[in-house]
């Protein structure tokens, strides 16, 4: 290990580097957190109604401090800036997480589908009062039946040329609205997803696929409207402060202005016009500018990890058990194991939340642009919020669980937050958007892009062309030089055979895992392909071949997120704290290679004794970053008072 | 793929092989279950008191019908049988899992305390009522100070030869006793561990480590007795009706008879005797004693993974989702990857299943002849019961979450019983030994099997070594004659180099996870041996090598788990249902292969071609089973009145 820091790096600098340019922000957020932080104590003594009102009284204090509007127009109060909802949320997920579902199904979700399925008479009939949260709405999309496939829906908004009317229909159980956040106790309206039926020239009924709707649910006192039924979907796993619902309508009429019509129109005397005539391309461009929930959904897992590594890192820094006779028994982080199971999770977290901060600006960016951006750039950022969700929210998962394992029984009781963590983390891999579904896109996505460009499968052209992709993703982007050049030099050196290169050279980790990323891609392209060709069934074609799929989609995102931590890495100013980044850097760049090392040995880009230095690498390494933990987990900035456990 | 089914497999056949020897048993268990099947229902619309007292009552209703005591002597209302009580408790383990681990608490650890560090004094006074229930107990090992580390607790219990009478002193907060299932509302006693100091023939303290006593906690009013302090530990992550407590003792007195004397005993006159001089081998006999608790989690945490895949796979044998347009969509099942995310994991839980009865068999062969077992025979049940435990509970953590996961937002709906399951068994991991203390001591244990062995650390006697010792066991079990042939030619011919043989052979497979395990449990030992020859401290040569040891141990497991599989396979009789059960074989030892092939290949023992064809092995095999699926999950028997779930 060349990296010897000379004085030790500061957990300040380093935490003003992850907050970024939306550290005012950050602030402001965390000031509201710890203001509020008595809550999550206070409501474990309330019933769920009173548990429910005082999650929705919180979302209502913070909007009026102004914390959740960023992303609304400024006319309508908000702050014109997407990536600050972003930053807002990340931020409030280092609190209670049914406030902040609640706040991203008010804010991000309801007023998202108005704000951008909608068009200027929607907003400004609802956006002031939906940012100010006057106006509490649910975004009823999934049904019971349709999840993941939403595009299968069967609720139906069936235009009634004789009253300029929508009606609205779930046409049996299994097309009721299911899991609605906010539904259930206090949402006064929803943006309803639904088929678009209007009776076509020859008076047959023409579905038109799915539209939002804004709908009405209950009326000033709370109760609902006719021919609404609303069911509590009970008691869940965690969120138990979220009155998730289950919505029936039978034959409720909204205005036809109700429609959110950016996307697609009905006039008065029904005929349909869209400025979108493929109705697929159409459906994807609606759901793609939902992104917005994924985006946010991966960001409050990197931060939920932050909080389970913070406690069990300053357990294990404390923690003393079992040592040598007639001496204090050993400090847990002392033990190899348990450095092992903690330092790459923390090395993970960094990469993860680079990887999201740029995830965030790309999003930022292209919803500024508007319809200035490109499809290219949609679809692109569509991808990267799906990997980047995906790998977060698993990670959140993993390491939560790790990190209660690591703090014992005591790790067990709900005063020490592993208990609200876990349960309420748990749908994250599932919800606005299930990973596996997510990752699946990634890869279909890949393959797109390799057809769109070779009008067909063609593994050697393809592999070539994904190499070249990424170069020039990186090209685009504010990496340093140097960084691009030693890549491409190495790539032409070392494209085949054994590669060189020092397992702490960052070149050579992105080259393996670009490596890695191309040849699945290509493979799996051209198994799909011989398979087809073949004649067999598609949807067996498929099936054979998607634990492939989803092995190059991971692939993808690997690279993204070490590519993240890298760049990031490369634009620090010499000193401690970016030796020591450059070391986590190593750590989680060689702890998904030893993790999958099988993959390069297999494709003879690895050598099994190369193989087994990676594992000892890695072993030195979380050594070496012992002392560092618990610099690395206070610049975290989880709000003290938010770590009031007792271990 | 050899094995084509000329008939379908029977899940009947199959439930009656998996239930095993205590078929009628495990009948009246769950008929337990399904007569008190609304309780888990109703529990949810109780407080936490009133949930707690119906758990009560339910432990209490189990002992009525006799289901509690089968491991207690004939003469105090047991059955004397060991094994019977393993049967009954994961059984049980389909229901609600705080009546278990309640259960637990009364008859395993409290009952089995003052069982096995009692006497004939200990029996007659309270065994029948323990067995019964009319006396409820806690088992007060742990400390918040100490939980894996027993040996250092700091709770003393100090003889006063004036009065006959031990005194029981918590010295400060750190050794409150902590976690105590039963303790904050139910107890009337617990078995207390504590230090034994008893004035020495010079008039100073002497302390005699760990023993454990009977201490009343409680009046028949329920009121805590002079000197004892409870307090309730608060919500935890799960097991809400299990009342865990936190003990201190101040100055309590006991009868000198109080303390459990079987392996440690002081006179009227306070002179300390035991029959085991060592007080380190005193001590860890004491805890082995115990092991039943151990024994007994495991076949907790393979039931709960039973009832997870049972409700997943259902589910995903009828949930359907996206498919070719005009067509019905596509079932779950279909789904390559859904295949992959649930056949290794049913196929995992029917090895841990045979691995687990294995078990509970040599637990009850050791217990049951008593003083009459060997050291050694003892010293490799507990060695087996920490391997089974870690492996089983931790499969149950991870099939859990994702079979929660394979069922999406549904499965987050607490009716949908995910909630629970998740939440129960999380401590499973961490309770009655940690899990990754419990592999440490498994691989210490085999080092120490060596250096017994040898006198030294010699890596290649050592492997042969281990190669036997391996063999010996197997050959002491009843497997068949020809697989152990097999294996023993195989070991000749291929012992190094490139391994020939089909990878569907069952010798071969296991081969290979016995290779690895001699091979890092050789490496390890090589080391340690270099590292305390070099003089380096060595608590940091263990630091440094705690991981690999942590290897070989899960290796030792591996082949253990493999082996109880196969040898279940090999003794069936030739039919649909030991066609089935092989191919299942082939996919668990595969599996394992793939997920740790980097090993192998590192260790010039899988070629990368092989590596590969393991793969497409297991690919294929989850695509065979997909139509075998529901009769295997089937075959586990949950309960179905306890599979009520919506989905």
């Amino acid at each position: 290990m060349t990296e010897t820091a000379q004085t030790r790096a500061d957990a300040g600098v380093l935490a003003v580097l992850l907050d970024g340019e939306y550290a005012a922000l950050r602030a402001r957020a965390r000031d509201f957190l710890v203001e509020h932080a008595s809550f999550h104590t206070e409501a474990e003594s309330l019933d769920r109604d009173a548990y429910r009102d005082g999650v929705r009284d919180l979302v209502v204090a913070a909007a009026a401090q102004g914390l959740t509007g960023s992303g609304f127009p400024a006319a309508y109060g908000g702050g014109d800036d997407f990536g600050g909802n972003v930053a807002a949320f990340e931020t409030l997920a280092y609190g209670d997480l049914s406030v902040l579902v609640k706040f991203g199904v008010q804010f991000g979700l309801f007023g998202g589908a108005i704000h951008q399925l909608g068009t200027t008479p929607h907003h400004e009939a609802w956006l002031a009062d939906i940012a100010s949260a006057r106006l509490l709405g649910s975004f009823a999309m999934t049904e019971t039946g349709h999840g993941s496939n939403v595009q299968a829906i069967r609720t139906t908004a069936t235009y009634d040329a004789a009253t300029g009317e929508f009606v609205i229909d779930t046409p049996d159980d299994d097309a009721r609205k299911d899991y609605i956040g906010n539904a259930a106790r206090h949402a006064q309206a929803a943006a309803v997803f639904a088929q678009l039926v209007v009776d076509g020239p020859d008076g047959q009924p023409e579905n038109h696929g799915v539209h939002a709707l804004f709908v009405p649910l209950r009326d000033a006192s709370g109760a609902t409207l006719p021919g609404v039924r609303i069911e509590d979907c009970g008691t869940k796993l965690g969120l138990q402060g979220v009155d998730n619902g289950r919505i029936w309508f039978d034959g409720v009429r909204v205005p036809r202005t109700n429609l959110l019509n950016r996307y697609g129109d009905v006039s008065p005397d029904g005929v349909y016009s869209s400025p979108i005539d493929n109705p697929d391309r159409r459906f994807f461009t609606m759901l793609g500018t939902l992104v917005q929930g994924r985006v946010c959904v991966g960001g409050a897992g990197i931060t939920a990890s932050k909080v389970a590594l913070t406690i069990a890192t300053r357990y294990a820094a404390e923690r003393r058990q079992f040592g040598a006779a007639g001496q204090p028994e050993t400090v847990l982080l002392d033990y190899g194991q348990h450095q092992r199971r903690l330092m790459p999770l923390i090395a993970r977290t960094y990469a993860l939340h680079f990887a999201q901060e740029r995830l965030a600006r790309d999003f930022h960016e292209v919803f500024t642009a508007g319809d200035a951006t490109t499809e290219r750039r949609r679809r692109a950022l569509e991808s990267r919020a799906a990997a980047t969700k995906s790998l977060a929210t698993w990670h959140a998962t993993r390491t939560i669980q790790e990190c209660r394992e690591a703090c014992g029984g005591a790790g067990y009781l709900a005063v020490n937050r592993f208990a609200a963590l876990k349960a309420d983390t748990d749908v994250f891999t599932t919800f606005e958007g299930d990973n596996t579904i997510l990752l699946q896109l990634v890869g279909k996505g890949r393959l797109t892009d390799l057809k769109d460009e070779f009008g067909s499968l063609d593994g050697v052209a393809m592999a070539r062309y994904v190499g070249r992709q990424a170069a020039e993703t990186l090209a685009e982007k504010v990496i340093a030089r140097s960084v691009i050049e030693r890549v491409r030099d190495a790539a032409r050196g070392h494209d085949e055979g054994e590669p060189g290169g020092d397992l702490l050279d960052p070149a050579y980790q992105l080259r393996m895992l670009r490596t890695r990323e191309e040849r699945i891609t290509g493979s799996v392209a051209r198994r799909l392909k011989a398979g087809m060709d073949a004649g067999v069934d598609p949807a067996e074609v498929f099936s054979r071949c998607q634990h492939h799929l989803l092995a190059a989609a991971s692939a993808h995102a690997e690279r993204i997120v070490l590519e993240a931590l890298l760049t990031k890495v490369e634009a620090m100013p010499a000193g401690p704290e970016r030796d020591l980044l450059a070391k986590v850097g190593h750590l989680h760049a060689l702890s998904e290679i030893e993790r999958d090392r099988a993959w390069w040995m297999e494709h003879g880009r690895l050598s099994t004794e190369r193989a087994k230095s990676v594992t000892r690498a890695v072993d030195t390494l979380c050594r070496e970053l012992r002392d560092d933990a618990l610099t690395l987990v206070d610049a975290f900035g989880v709000p003290e008072p938010l770590l009031t456990q007792e271990i």
